[in-house]
């Protein structure tokens, strides 16, 4: 990776995911789109629907991180506690956004816009919009930390409104190579060298199971596209010489 | 859930989630099992597989959870580094484990217990063997920390292994029941008040939308069934009152 590349940390937050109710849906697109971006992610917490966990974790990461990703907790319930909880972080009041207000009233018939409802339209002082193509009701950001919704097809509707906001890096680039029939131990001395030799592209070893065979994939990444293609070479050259044959890129799933 | 509950915190070692390679497959197992053993999950971190980011994160959550699993990194190449953090975490040496030498090294022909998969016998010191019935090689606990492989069918096997090492507290129980063509926002007022008659449930509301209609999931999880049997009740009564049709359970997938 680049050493001046920004980072990212992602917050998913609701208790539906550490309870085992739900099946994460926003991690790999997440992690996909940001490396895709040149923002690396280089953590993601989960982390229930507690006010004191909320504010501190939002306090600790969005210091570590160049830029905070949240989902989760922006809806109209007792549950969802995300907004509130991120101006405490920041130290600011909770209050009336008057463009979410206006959107929000707009939508629903006359008595509609009740008190639930206007919780949505409640944030930061400051905050900025994210807009929500799908369900209408936004995701904001304020400072360096992006609050978005939890349902998989309204948070990626919303991260794409707000990548022209976001500053870049060099895109990350993956190349890989995998065998089968050659084992990962006996692969890992050599892979080390390669690594070794090979200081600024992030070499992963991931061995694969399947019914017509074992082997291993090895994974390349880096915002150079020639160092990642010459480890993956060389690791190429490697299974070769122990035996296996080969074959570009990721095994079929 | 009930205070004195034991608490658990997975962390997910491995540059493959954080780069969008992998959909995660361990979490929702794992928050699933500890729930039923009444070891409630509270928090999970994905990191990378970086030495500093590995020991300072071990530290962390050891002392903030009862229980912490790892999952990922005790492979034998060089990106496999769980093992050897976990030992700096706990200021111990990395050496020889005897068990699991003598158990990895009867398991290759002559030379193949080579230096890389040597590794995979070198633990901190103290660290007590977790089996691994599917592919041999082990995962070990030290202090309240399990470290365990991260593929899938792997993980879940010593998981299982190692259930009858975990003292656990009253088993998390979970009812639910939904409504299809009642908004959220109009279940959210009268759902904050059956939360606040139910201090010891927690009720959660999910939104789901499906091409036969869109509707809400309530879900009311703690230690005692009644209990959060009879918040559920309530959540249907409302339902019915704001003229939906309630039906027992989660929505069908």
């Amino acid at each position: 990776m680049a050493e001046n590349s920004p980072t990212a940390c992602v917050l998913v937050i609701g208790n539906e995911l550490l309870s085992g109710r739900t099946q994460d849906a926003n991690i790999k697109f997440l992690a996909t789109r940001l490396g895709e971006l040149g923002i690396p992610l280089r953590e993601v917490r989960v982390i229930p629907d507690v006010a004191a966990t909320i504010v501190e974790t939002v306090n600790e990461v969005r210091a570590r991180f160049t830029y905070v990703f949240t989902t989760g907790g922006i809806g109209p319930t007792h549950d969802d506690i995300t907004s509130e909880c991120v101006a405490a972080a920041f130290g600011v009041p909770w209050e009336k956004q008057p463009e979410a207000w206006a959107l929000l009233a707009s939508r629903y018939p006359p008595g509609g816009f009740n008190a639930a409802r206007q919780r949505m339209a409640t944030m930061p002082r400051g905050a900025r919009l994210i807009a929500n193509p799908v369900s209408v009701a936004p995701g904001f950001e304020i400072g360096n930390v992006f609050v978005m919704a939890g349902v998989p097809q309204v948070m990626r509707a919303m991260f794409e409104t707000l990548v022209p906001r976001l500053a870049g890096g060099p895109p990350v680039i993956s190349r890989a190579v995998h065998v089968t029939g050659v084992p990962e131990g006996t692969l890992a001395e050599g892979l080390g060298e390669i690594q070794r030799a090979h200081p600024s592209v992030e070499i992963g070893s991931y061995p694969f199971y399947r019914s017509n065979g074992n082997g291993v994939a090895v994974v390349a990444k880096g915002t150079d596209a020639t160092l990642a293609e010459a480890a993956i070479a060389a690791a190429a050259a490697l299974m070769r010489s122990l035996g296996g044959e080969p074959v570009p890129g990721e095994p079929p799933a």
